[in-house]
């Protein structure tokens, strides 16, 4: 007797690669649904072999659905969710609409899957950035505590979804092929699809991912400090980020400087690193090894490097951390959140619905 | 009466853009010479409408010049520089080899012009990651002084020489008219010529620039450390860099986390960069306004925004620097150093060699 798993959202950049990891996963799947917006009702999209035709996402779609697993956007997690869950499926929502929802687990499986054992129906999967710098954070965190991260990212534009994609493709071939300036590109997509001015991606840098907030960060950089704090379970932890988008089209490198609260070596760590799952050392200047972003691209592992002591503070230490922001920053996590559900045995209805319907 | 200027290295990327710095200089300039290997003698190039012929540079190549602006790299600096001081010229040195030299003065002329005074024949231009960054923290350091320094880069690759540029849009036209994966390009020349190994860099971030020193850290990365602490003339800064190569032609930015040593208010920070020469401060997160590498391309100032509070450490801040790496980075400084030079009465043999004929 296996789950009926339904994705909503299964057409955007993400969602292909949703199905592509329910595909591999371990999870028993007796019936995939598919879900998306009217505009793409109707359409088939393949799993494992088999066409699946796409259905419009209603507040009824979900009789009979297991797991539901949204990334379709907030306002779509906001308005639907609830509904899966009165329906009695477990939703993994992968927007940012519930993270900070004390009702709600945020989730890296590696590092805090415990906090499933208490969901009410809704399991959040933290935002992509934040995603593949806990892994390191985690292993250094429990051995010697973290004080505080700085974090400036280097972030792929696949995370503003499929037109953010041909966006920067069509940017880079005008320049390539048809001798434009760059500052002449038109834009309509980044750096944030939500605000009002878009600018060129191509041969450029755009330190702004999101709208702003009112302290003059971006919502994508107080993601990183909230969501670091919720999944640590740790208030305390100081951290602040500079969140830039680059013109690569898939995996996100972060440039993360941690401060521990105990002296440790280089050596500790880049052990305890090694040893923490999901975690590949990618480290040996010596012979220019170091993660990058064109190998992480189709791999569910983030890649840990340049791991190095702060040139003068004791209990510094500066790293580069890569990750495929589709798998492991959205996609991967979710349907690896799905897989600790199951495992855990919490793949049932909640008793009671603690989340408003819309 | 005006000068005789010789430009060793014409021909590179730098060069390219000292011609165009030069034709636009205030110095009184009554001829030029453009010095390059024995493989270009003999090309033409134009200054100010004149056909300039290319001559080899040799030990003799300086008899009656005034200024010689290096930008062939350390090793013909190395060679040919202390020949040119030998001669009765005034030696800009664009390369990394006599900046740590104790003989010679490392100068951003808004920085530290005075330092001109003191000079032996030879000044040196700092590294392009350093320069941009020096504007900033100087208005900074004036005022309220500075702790520390945590910086992250996102350079262009025309900081490794008109191969690297050629090699971006070569393997980035691979990817996006023929479908070649990006991790499947080959590459003959970053993350840096002089190392082993060579990476695509289209649709990718490499960390690592210039070559690995004996800390794990990277010889750009120190350039940083210690160009610093040289330029403010004060040892006790402590400044730690990540230098990352990203597909972005010209401009680098940098993402920048400054303690002070005063508690001071952003406010105050701001007016101090907007006032201080050379800096532009486009910093109006309402309304997007925030430095691009595209903009700054062929800019002579270094522009500053994204200047906020750190969220928990009291005297931290943070900021996004952005500036053309071949202008304010390379050619504009070097110019504006023989600028100096003459506004100083500065332009005059030197009375003994100080430094070693190779």
């Amino acid at each position: 007797m296996g789950y009926t798993v339904a994705v909503v959202g299964a057409t955007g950049a993400v969602g292909a690669q949703m199905i592509k990891m329910l595909e591999e996963s371990i999870l028993p799947i007796d019936k995939v649904r598919f879900l998306a917006s009217a505009r793409s009702a109707g359409k088939i999209l393949k799993f494992k072999g088999q066409d699946i035709v796409i259905e419009e996402t209603t507040e009824a779609s979900f009789d009979g659905v297991d797991i539901a697993i949204f990334s379709a956007g907030g306002s779509t997690s906001a308005k639907y969710a609830p509904y899966a869950v009165k329906a009695g499926a477990v939703v993994v929502d992968n927007t940012s609409y519930f993270r900070q929802d004390s009702k709600t687990p945020l989730v890296v499986p590696e590092v805090n899957a415990h906090a499933l054992d208490r969901h009410n129906g809704i399991i959040s999967c933290p935002n992509c950035s934040t995603i593949q710098m806990m892994l390191p954070l985690k292993a250094i965190a429990d051995k010697w505590g973290i004080e505080r991260v700085i974090v400036s990212t280097y972030q792929a534009v696949s995370g503003a979804g499929m037109g953010a994609i041909l966006e920067t493709q069509d940017q880079l071939r005008q320049v390539l092929n048809d001798g434009v300036d760059p500052k002449d590109l038109t834009a309509n997509i980044l750096p944030s699809g939500g605000d009002k001015k878009h600018y060129p991606i191509a041969f450029n840098a755009l330190p702004q991912i999101d709208v702003f907030t009112d302290n003059d960060y971006t919502y994508e950089e107080m993601k990183m400090t909230k969501e670091t704090k919720k999944i640590l379970e740790d208030d305390s932890v100081k951290v602040s980020a500079t969140c830039v988008r680059i013109p690569v089209l898939s995996a996100h490198s972060e440039s993360v400087y941690i401060e521990t609260k105990e002296t440790v070596s280089i050596e500790e760590i880049k052990a305890a690193i090694a040893a923490f799952p999901g975690t590949v050392l990618e480290d040996d200047v010596a012979h220019q090894v170091y993660p990058q972003a064109v190998n992480a691209v189709g791999r569910k592992e983030t890649f840990v490097g340049r791991v190095r002591k702060d040139l003068d503070v004791e209990n510094g230490v500066h790293m580069w951390i890569v990750s495929d922001n589709l798998l492991k920053g959205a996609a991967w996590n979710s349907v690896q959140i799905a897989e600790s559900l199951h495992e855990r045995g919490l793949v049932r209805p909640t008793e009671e619905l603690v989340y408003e319907l819309k």
